[in-house]
């Protein structure tokens, strides 16, 4: 095996690029995973390393999977480590196209399904907080409505923690997943301020599609009047201002609450 | 009033050296605020402003309190401007001692407080971020414990968006903070995975503070033994992580569930 020793090498450049281009990783249905914990859970999840990047002095290279490898300088490294971790493996992962009727497997599996939905999120670092708490609340699926960030982005990866595989994660349209859900009879609660009542007055124990817009604008109308109700967290402060995550994980634990209490 | 238009300026020199060293925010009494709403809370907390830039082709003069100030150019306000902000104006501000007896206030005020204690709290954006939904919970103060950060480093001003200055925010010793809590009569609740029983099984009504330890090692065991109950967030995931600031959150709501429900 060839150990790559300049970051000019064009393979390295190429992984930079994908690293950086959410374009570059859709036309070339690549992204990037970093860290043997993400690449574990990445493998268990199903889906298909394409390129390994391993600096042997680092890395421990039992475990990893059987395809095409390089070899890489520890400055190689350090230059494509872009979360500055040191466990020596980088590696392209074939992304695969994902589709609401993946979710019918989790509701056949579970008599109350609990979805987190996501309108127009912007922040890779929001979704993949969000993906994080929605991996412990144990979340049926997370779907991310018109996506201003792609799934793969490494910040959403590095801030999930892994979670972006453990959790059931699709992006599709907003007018696709309000049709997905009233056909499955999943209850739309809604998080806004304006019309609503406080989320723990909310039933949250039969089939729970909690959906959130972006911190700056709210939700859209479409998913207004899709809702069977509109919930809120009391603002009891005084900048009137929760983190969308943070927002996200009061919602869902509270789903948790009232399902684990008789 | 002299305009600066040198990034080598002295004044300038110290201010980039206070937004990065906390020991001399320390040895100066001196922090630094940056943008016009966290300003504008900072005032109405009673701190006092010490210094001011600003850049007046950005700023907005009117409002700005009395004090020494200085014009700086576009230039240079780039380069103060830590959070890459456009509001034109950076303040240095005279931080003050915290001590537990301002709490006694706060006992005095409301039948039954609802603090949060942060032991040994590591990631400025973490406490900034717990600060923000402590805010909005109307928690009635922040205590950090043997803290790690210090409280005006120029990350948690900004990942609090200003909450730093509308909650009362304590740094003390574990010991001294056991000690006020229990003489207050005060519901002592640790965040821990042992013997612990899940959040929404205990009561919260009652006068509480809702403890929690890094996300790395957890609590000591001086506080695991102080506490009058061990409390857990049900982990229903695969990954058995929570960040803190999320964890936080999820408990403070909890207690405003309860206290908010007949």
């Amino acid at each position: 095996m060839d150990t790559i020793t300049s970051t000019k090498n064009p393979r390295i450049k190429r992984l930079l690029e994908l690293q950086q281009k959410s374009a570059l990783r859709r036309s070339e249905g690549i992204f990037v995973v970093e860290g043997e914990r993400e690449l574990q859970h990445c493998i268990e999840a199903g889906f298909e390393v394409d390129t390994l990047y391993v600096c042997p002095s680092l890395c421990n290279l039992a475990g990893l999977p059987q395809c095409r490898r390089y070899e890489v300088s520890e400055a190689v490294y350090q230059r494509i480590a872009y979360r500055g971790t040191t466990e020596g493996v980088v590696a392209e992962v074939r992304s695969r196209a994902s589709s609401l009727s993946e979710l019918d497997v989790v509701c056949n599996a579970t008599k109350a399904p609990l979805f987190v939905v996501l309108e127009s999120v912007e922040k890779p670092g929001n979704l993949g907080a969000v993906l994080r708490s929605a991996d412990a609340a144990g979340v049926s699926a997370v779907i991310v409505c018109d996506p201003l960030t792609d799934l793969y982005n490494p910040n959403v990866i590095r801030s999930s923690i892994g979670a972006i595989f453990t959790v059931p994660t699709i992006a599709c349209s907003s007018e696709d997943c309000i049709r997905y859900l009233k056909s499955h009879n999943i209850s739309i609660l809604t998080a806004q301020l304006q019309d609503s009542k406080p989320y723990y007055d909310t039933d949250m124990k039969r089939p729970t599609a909690i959906v959130m817009g972006t911190e700056s604008t709210g939700l859209t109308d479409q998913w207004r009047q899709a809702a069977d109700s509109h919930i809120r967290i009391p603002m009891l402060g005084n900048l009137d201002s929760l983190n969308v995550s943070i927002s996200a994980a009061i919602l869902m634990f509270e789903a948790v609450r009232q399902r684990q209490t008789p």
